[in-house]
């Protein structure tokens, strides 16, 4: 155990390459994890395709979940709940390290420090390449906050804690209290699913799910939904308490803000691409005493409640169905063809380990 | 004192005339209060203009302060902070009578109930004409909070706090912490030169003013401004942690957004009256963690809140400046005419009884 793999990516329209690397002695404060599944995340297909753009060369894939290899002395031995980590522990991780003393991290906002890290978004170099989830190890960097998990969620399940799940509890934190709410939700995908699943176990009186597509509507009933709404083709005319756009979609994100009633809230989460830019009524906002949030990732308490949520409620929805289709890590080029071809919640890459 | 005079609005372009009408009896609950001094706001003159459409007959002014006359038995007798009413104290008054009960006081919106009545925008029939601020009599509706107010508050001053100080109040609300803050101020009116006396008091770091009229940059300055920004010539630099806007103009809103740091608050206020769209880059909004909230009118807590500040700060800042000139109140119509013509902050009508 002294090398692993690792899918290089490159360029968008460049084929990814599996390339074997020694693993390097672990510096002061780190944990060398042994990658276990990884699942693929709608910016990791915006990379692929050129959408976006990230420092290559680089690894893809940060909604990962790995088991512990080894803690370097440094390190509190402990994770971020204060339990003792134990080599073999299940363990998922902030898709950041940063600065907890910085500015930002004292303001609720780790995620925005400076010179933050961001696993399955960085740069490798000859020293420093096991940071993304394509790969068979993750060497955990300082100041990333680890959880322990249960055994028993499955590992598709568990890979996407830390970013779908932690950032849609970041998007509940931003909405507020949800008891005897009435919710909407634009885009039906991952962060939709788990948004009405988490809605519903937050005591919201109603979920409405809204999609441009039939299919992931009828996916999206069983996390939790009461009603669905095929958008540009029904008007959503209940008023709405809180709308969660999960599309990024400008004409999903004025519907949103169009049915909201007085003291609504919208939170906006899956614009993070370029588009047109979102046309509101202002005089709208100001009467109906409307509020709109923006989130990005997710800050330590929102990691910590989505590891919560997962290991309570992972049998209470279908979440295991959330991957359509597994590959290893070889195949990891033939899994972004999937699932640009399919669409499909999410596509899995089960790392084997001989 | 069985009857009083009442300036009868009926349609802009249309004089208004100053009428006598028989005082009624008070009904459960009420209470006579006579008018000492009513300032014209900036909602008073859209009406006026046409640009803004009230149920007609009407008495305009809500900026009110008077003087108790009479009690309703069935009245508890106190005022809004339980201190006991006498005949002759001088009260500010809530610009709304709201049902306490309804769902929409429960959740910290009185202004939004159901059957809400607001003085100074309310239909003058036979039995129910004493309700705005160019009279020489109020009749105070149960659920109305009522507040006394110290002698030494200079009426003027009183007259703005039941509208223009306590919709401030509710912004800063919305706006949440603003020690050590930068805040941005867009649109210098009123409500602008409020807001920053506000802010300051609340700890701001850095107050910057924006407006596009030299002049009333200036006016600011001595309400707490550190710095002052003539829009359209130039652009805002620094990092914005709070910006208020209380022009209403797409411009202003929109820069101030753009001039938003990471986690920053824009509180809308002013965009009353129909306009063009806004147009928001829901990336920045998201990447940035942007929040947007409207507020119109204001809550029972800031209403408390807006007496308070005043009874304290009135002579920290210039506010007997804000009424450029006084009138009679036979001389509405041409305080009305002064106002749009001259622009002041405010002009005063100064009810005086023979």
């Amino acid at each position: 155990m002294d090398s692993g793999n690792i899918v290089v990516f490159t360029a968008s329209g460049q084929e990814m390459e599996l390339v074997n690397k020694k693993l390097p002695e672990l510096r002061p404060g780190e944990i060398l994890v042994q990658n276990h599944y990884t699942t693929i995340c709608g910016s990791d297909l915006h990379t692929f395709c050129g959408l976006r753009k990230e420092k290559t060369p680089t690894v893809l894939g940060h909604e990962i979940v790995g088991k512990v290899v080894k803690i370097s002395d440094a390190h509190s031995g402990n994770d971020y709940s204060g339990a003792p980590l134990r080599q073999g522990d299940v363990v998922t991780w902030s898709i950041f390290s940063a600065n907890d003393q910085s500015d930002m991290a004292q303001r609720g906002m780790p995620q925005k420090s400076e010179n933050v890290f961001k696993y399955g978004h960085a740069l490798v170099t000859d020293d420093d390449c096991f940071h993304g989830g394509l790969a068979e190890y993750t060497i955990l960097k300082p100041n990333t906050a680890v959880l322990k998990l249960p055994e028993e969620v499955p590992l598709p399940v568990a890979a996407t804690i830390n970013c779908a799940v932690a950032t849609v509890a970041g998007a509940l934190r931003l909405a507020g209290e949800l008891t005897h709410k009435t919710v909407l939700i634009t885009g039906m995908g991952l962060l939709g699913v788990v948004c009405a699943a988490m809605c519903r176990v937050a005591g919201a009186a109603k979920i409405i799910a809204a999609d441009i597509d039939e299919l992931r509507l009828q996916q999206a009933i069983s996390f939790g939904v009461n009603q669905t709404h095929l958008l540009q083709h029904q008007s959503i005319d209940t008023p709405i308490d809180v709308v969660f756009d999960m599309s990024g979609a400008p004409t999903a994100m004025e519907a949103g803000i169009e049915a909201l009633g007085v003291g609504g809230v919208a939170v906006w989460v899956g614009a993070v691409f370029k588009n047109r830019k979102i046309e509101i009524d202002a005089e709208q906002i100001i009467r109906r005493l409307i509020t709109i949030r923006g989130l990005h990732n997710y800050n330590y308490d929102d990691f910590a409640n989505a590891v919560a949520f997962i290991s309570e409620h992972h049998r209470s929805f279908p979440f295991e169905q959330i991957v359509a289709k597994e590959f290893s890590l070889p195949e990891a080029e033939q899994a972004f063809q999937y699932a640009l071809t399919h669409k499909p919640l999410r596509v899995g890459i089960r790392i084997n380990h001989l």
